[in-house]
């Protein structure tokens, strides 16, 4: 982890290839990103996808065809400024490039939404534990057994991220987690795996396990991967979006995407 | 006013056309939403204007292309269960009409957008002054210098709501519609019209003036009304809409669309 830097000065450094890695931690307390980018002819089934899932795919912003400047961060290029992208062709994954301007044209539109880092931050603020923080480790997600709201041709069952700890941590988490509607917002479930299809904590279908102390229960949040798992499922001739933990870093703060 | 019914008997009165006056008032509780209807090839913007401008314009559903029924209402029908509904041809209003099904094709999208009902019944039953209800009276609003952010060909000014009460009543208003963030949510401003570039309070731009009485002040939420511009202004061949007050009453309840 290096010091911690401006998000113009982080984009700038991307740009330029400077900076490779995840952006999980730096520009701490500015708002980061997934992001999106299909064709023009799928874009309103896709926005409709998001506006009838806001729990896992909150949008964030959404930018016009071909326009690669988003209004939560002037002067940036969604086309350049993330460290690492993939491209799914017909649904799968075939390549991960630093780079999107060859395969961007006018007919692209490119989504960002809402990522949890925002309420990590806050919920460290609070006191509350970050298990996959603290054990440096990618937070643990699972396919559940529910399935969002389809809007033809993308549907995804629900992703979720689970974060360990004690029942009392978990009514304060569900307080401070609340605020940030934009970027998840409160819990789905807390406690029995198995309401959610859940067989195996240890397992996680994305992401690390991590550690459950005695006494401690699972706090599980809408998850952004329904929206990648939405988009490949439609098996379109070409996706791009971020690669994990690669996320846009934009110039608003978490704090403006409270709801108080 | 007639006797408290329940939405499914209301709407069952609607379509048989036995009730054709505004639903203000009507299942109290229950959810009642702005519609707008318009063609296939501009949902995407629609729905982005409406996503870019979530104050105004909070989408409750949006329904496939040549659908009917919403999510919301199960057995409801959209082209025959609002007392009323305003066809606009080119920006200028041409019909107002109690059934659209002959105006409605397998092209036409469907958009439910939250109402300030809602968080009226919320302030009523938190015992804060609702001037229009309480002087039965149309709720005044008022187009602002302020601009929505536009999403091409939809563009429209902020309209407001404006409802008076003392300094100590709005801070628990702020609080009480903070809950409702799908219906309008917090006010958008309080105290000085002359910042929105409202020049007499007495005369507003739609709906009745109501009595503001001394050591009140204006409080302003933004209202659905916006989009109501936002689809005029762009001269679409045909749209339709609620009329005034005789919105669409669905199934949910307020409390189900509140944050907390």
């Amino acid at each position: 982890m290096t010091a911690d830097i401006a998000p113009t000065e982080l984009r700038a450094q991307i740009r330029s290839g400077k900076w490779t890695t995840p952006t999980s931690g730096a520009a701490t307390g500015f708002l980061q990103a997934n992001l999106v980018m299909l064709p023009r002819s799928l874009a309103f089934e896709f926005l409709l996808f998001c506006t009838r899932n806001p729990k896992p795919c909150p949008v964030l912003d959404v930018l016009a065809p071909g326009q690669t400047e988003p209004a939560i961060a002037p002067g940036a290029d969604l086309t350049t400024d993330l460290p690492r992208y993939r491209l799914y062709r017909s649904g799968q994954l075939t390549d991960e490039v630093t780079d999107v301007r060859p395969f961007f044209t006018d007919d692209t539109v490119s989504f960002l939404l809402g990522c949890s880092f925002s309420f990590e931050n806050a919920m460290l603020a609070a006191g509350l534990p970050v298990r996959n923080i603290a054990e440096d480790k990618n937070v643990s997600m699972y396919i559940t057994n529910r399935t969002c709201r389809p809007a033809e041709p993308f549907e995804a069952p629900l992703v979720v991220t689970m974060r360990p700890m004690t029942p009392e941590q978990a009514i304060r988490a569900v307080q401070v987690t609340t605020r940030y509607h934009q970027t998840h917002g409160a819990p789905i479930h807390v406690g029995d795996p198995a309401e959610l299809g859940i067989r195996d904590l240890n397992k996680p279908d994305f992401g690390d396990p991590v550690t459950i102390h005695p006494g401690e229960i699972p706090v599980f949040w809408a998850c952004g991967v329904t929206s990648s798992l939405a988009v490949t499922a439609a098996k379109l001739d070409l996706v791009m979006t971020h690669a994990p933990g690669h996320m846009f870093v934009s110039d608003l703060r978490d704090e403006h995407m409270t709801i108080m």
